[in-house]
């Protein structure tokens, strides 16, 4: 197994190789950039004459194939520094002898050379042996990348492909892709009407529509409700700031490029906070507190505001303002671990009701500081040895799936990231648990212990569910935009046959609705009384992927019942009124 | 009535000079400012050589004694500008020497002057004959105000006094003003554990601890729910923009001043939105919109900045941040009238739950443009006419306790504003329903009509509770703290009698959170059990004003009961759990 995932990565790299050799013999005056290998497939950087265009992967594809069928070997050989720069020069190839430079400079003496027929290329290997043995491939798409990712340096042309061992492996990587493609959030947003952006209002700054909003408040509510439930004292700050509360807690320095810029208001340097601990801490700081308070759970639903550059922004899921599920937990040191335990279990709790399981959707990654890294990471061995300890022991005990990374944690201590798998199977950081013994010295937290000794308290800052923006942005995937009914931004629609039962649509309505009101819940419910075929409206219902469809007829008024269909064509049979609403009313209850 | 009324406002007036003049017999070289008459008062601002204190003012009290009982006649004498300038510069007084070359500019030809004594004041009058006219009165506070109002013009020192008519007018004001002084929101803030501000988070910029965000949230709530129910949809926008959006909107040259600077990022010009009209006309115009759709109504709980001046703010109630339950109903000519309607049977209800009587509590003004005044209003006679028409006729068809004000409209349009009393029986602007005839044009909103042509709508800007932070000072000083049920912050404090009862106390709350949870509500309960005695405990319950305090005992656990008191101490009696559980049950669903 181990030794087939080197020989993938092996004939990705080829299949890149000999990917640039295709292009070296379709265009003249090719300049190469770099061409790695990625996760499922591989990429290459050109400098060209010309804009490629879908129309140009084909074609290399096609030249690509005999090269391969021509089985040729793949070369090595190790030049000295000089004479691989002399080699580059000859191959007039500016950004491989960029390449060489830089490797000369952190102290290597020889460099590595790969050649396919007459492509020769500056690479560090491995390869597969002979092109015939590269498996299965496809070219995907086309993107501009920078060299070495500056704006300030030429935008380059990337072509990214895929290559796997069997002809299967590759089939269903296509049919993830297509699938992810019809699942991209921006689609679906855009489908189903759930959000907008306006070049008046700027870039990263998505606005909800109605049903967008309905999501956000619908998770808001259930996080803020279970956070109460729990413990957490749920507080309102504003999204602003003095500058110098930043300085004070450090953030100035590290996360400045991120910021906004500050706003000069009379004497006061204002700027829009790029997290909320500062705030939490002021009110901590706001009356005297004792060992018996403690831990206090400090919670807000917060507005953030970080500066991302605009080529990083993605709809919902890379914004320049987010709404986070934020809190600081401020504990004893003896609390530490029970209080890190009880954030993961409402991690836990959270994700359940999200659909997530545990070890498959999504696992824990501890997060550790490269003590080495002065500028990165605050200086205290013995803090770091403890906190990482701690941690360590918490995930250890719950017997959760974890894994550990080095010179991934934050400046201020080590911390935990929540994993989750995209639609793509890909693990992302969706948010964190953080272990900060930091911020307490910088604002002088205290706390009078049972001794009467004044003492310093650990912060625990952590999330339950993200950023709302990026959660709805990873569920709308995950769903493809077929909402659990809790969730949906229209959770029924009533359809009926004809205008003749337009009033019967609007009773059923009301019915729905005082059934609901009388458990105190709310339902989301359209009629659908626009002059069109029954067929019409509810193949429009199911467009907008709305749970419930309520098909009122003749026959249905007579009896007053309904006749329901889910959202997949299913056809759940003639009900009444009341017995609809229950089932309904317990799903929403249940979150389902 | 009304005769009395002129005579009141001359006494007062009156009463400032005597106490202009009682402060030169005091003070050597005193500059005097101006002395005019305010609701329920008068003030003078003086130039003076020492800080008065409070101690100052029985001693001037004193003196303006002396001076009403030699009942001196108040002699008017009217002099021409020049000999006007003359004599106030004899008297060397520079600030009155303005005030007269103020008025000569304004093309006045002849000022006239009031003598009490030796006192000789520039003034317009009306005064009481003589000084023995003026009734009871007293000197309330001291303050700093600048010369004009302008904070580059100098301070001086500004002394607040009242007068009456009769002695018990006097004594229910002054009993009023105590009453009012502990009510002030900032004081039961504090003492409530509401809100706190920080010096480095910065000015006006309030923090809600758990308590006071409790409020907010069920506010909040309440508002977005009902307003869900009455066809508003609630969207999420961001509360930043490009300064373009308000080029656009027209915003930006008039509220430049209250704005804060913009944030130049990349390419883009940003900056804090002083409202939320463009950024809903954004989501309004993402879409082509028929009148079928119409009225849309889009609505937000919307954070918005204002950069008020830092001696305005003023706690809750002026702020440089807030919340607002805004909204933008986009209509047809056609649908103007029944929208407004709705919209103010909105606030009517509202305010009920809110405990305000239509009428005695508030009433609403009409509130006209200054045609004339082409600066401050978009010139369109036809439509203004029009649409104060309109508002008139709602505002008579629907009963509305309402009365005209001019030169008070918006710039794009006249408005309804709800005139809500405060603690003091004043009266103010809560918030507006604004009639919009320009927006639609600037931001060229339309909607293709029955006809199959493209159509501008009107927009009506509103809101229903108004700022969340303002509602909150008014409702904190409205109840003195003592928030109805659905609103405390704590609804019930569970007090065992000893440490016996502590796990009794504990079943207790959690009988009463399961029934609660049952009826798919939730309620906020705390247990008192720290180690006092009984009647500390209720003490300190009562002084949080918690509703419900249920006493249990050894009595109590056997029974299954719980001892109910309320926080005015009256004595509930002894109920079972469950009874105990209904009655607050419905108070929250009654909103009580």
């Amino acid at each position: 197994m181990a030794s087939e995932k080197v020989n993938l990565e092996a004939t990705r790299h080829s299949a890149s190789h000999v990917m640039a050799a295709a292009v070296g013999e379709l265009f003249q005056n090719v300049k190469y950039g770099i061409g790695p290998t990625i996760e499922n497939g591989f990429y290459y950087d050109f400098d060209l004459a010309r804009q490629l265009t879908p129309e140009d992967l084909p074609k290399i594809e096609e030249k690509m194939r005999l090269i391969i069928k021509q089985d040729l070997p793949i070369n090595c050989k190790e030049l000295s520094v000089e004479d691989a720069l002399r080699l580059v020069k000859e191959l007039k190839q500016p950004f491989k002898e960029e390449l060489i430079l830089d490797l000369k400079e952190k102290g290597e003496k020889t460099i590595t050379f790969y050649t396919i027929g007459d492509f020769t290329d500056l690479c560090r290997g491995p390869h597969v042996d002979r092109t015939g043995q590269i498996g299965p491939f496809k070219l995907l798409s086309l993107a501009g990348a920078y060299w070495k990712g500056s704006e300030e340096n030429p935008m380059l042309q990337r072509i990214y492909g895929t290559a796997w061992s069997t002809k299967e492996e590759m089939i269903n990587y296509l049919k993830q892709l297509e699938e992810a493609k019809a699942r991209d959030h921006r689609k679906i947003g855009k489908d189903l009407g759930l959000f907008v952006f306006s070049d008046l209002v700027g870039k990263g700054l998505p606005l909800l529509t109605a049903k967008g909003a309905t999501i956000k408040r619908e998770l808001e509510r259930f996080v803020v409700d279970e956070e109460i439930k729990r413990g957490y004292q749920h507080v309102h700050t504003p999204p602003l700031a003095k500058v110098d509360l930043y300085r004070t807690s450090g953030h100035y320095p590290y996360y400045k490029d991120t910021m906004y810029p500050p706003m000069k208001v009379d004497e006061e340097e204002l700027i829009l906070r790029p997290m909320t601990c500062p705030h939490h801490f002021m009110l901590y700081k706001s009356e005297p507190r004792s060992y018996k308070d403690l831990p206090i759970r400090i919670a807000e639903i917060a507005s953030q505001f970080r500066y991302e550059k605009s080529g990083e922004l993605t709809g919902l899921m890379r914004v320049r303002m987010f709404c986070l599920a934020d809190a600081h937990i401020i504990c004893t040191p003896e609390q530490v671990k029970s209080v890190i335990k009880e954030a993961l279990d409402l991690i836990d709790y959270i994700n359940s009701v999200l659909g997530l399981t545990k070890g498959q959707d999504y696992r824990y990654r501890l997060s550790l500081g490269d003590r080495a890294d002065a500028k990165k990471y605050y200086k205290d061995d013995k803090a770091w040895d403890k906190a990482e300890q701690t941690l360590r022991e918490v995930l250890t005990e719950t017997k959760a799936p974890f894994y550990e990374a080095s010179g991934e944690a934050a400046f201020y201590g080590p911390k935990i990231d929540v994993q989750v798998k995209n639609v793509l199977g890909k693990e992302e950081t969706a948010f964190t648990v953080q272990y900060d013994f930091v911020m307490p010295q910088r604002f002088n937290l205290t706390y009078v212990d049972r001794d009467g000794k004044e003492k310093q308290p650990i912060v625990i800052h952590r999330s339950s569910i993200g950023a709302f923006e990026r959660t709805m942005a990873f569920l709308i995937e995950k769903y493809g935009g077929a909402f659990p009914t809790w969730l949906a931004p229209v959770q029924v629609a009533i359809i009926p046959i004809s205008d003749k039962q337009l009033k019967y649509a609007q009773k059923v309505a009301e019915e729905i609705s005082s059934s609901f009101a009388e458990e105190n819940l709310s339902v989301r419910q359209e009629i659908y009384g626009q002059n069109e075929t029954m067929q019409e409206k509810i193949r429009q219902a199911q467009l907008q992927k709305i749970p419930y469809m309520l098909v009122v007829g003749g026959r249905e008024e007579e009896a007053g019942t309904v006749a329901v269909r889910a959202r997949n064509g299913e056809n759940l049979g003639v009900m009444k009124v009341a017995e609809f609403s229950a089932r309904v009313e317990k799903e929403i209850i249940d979150k389902k």
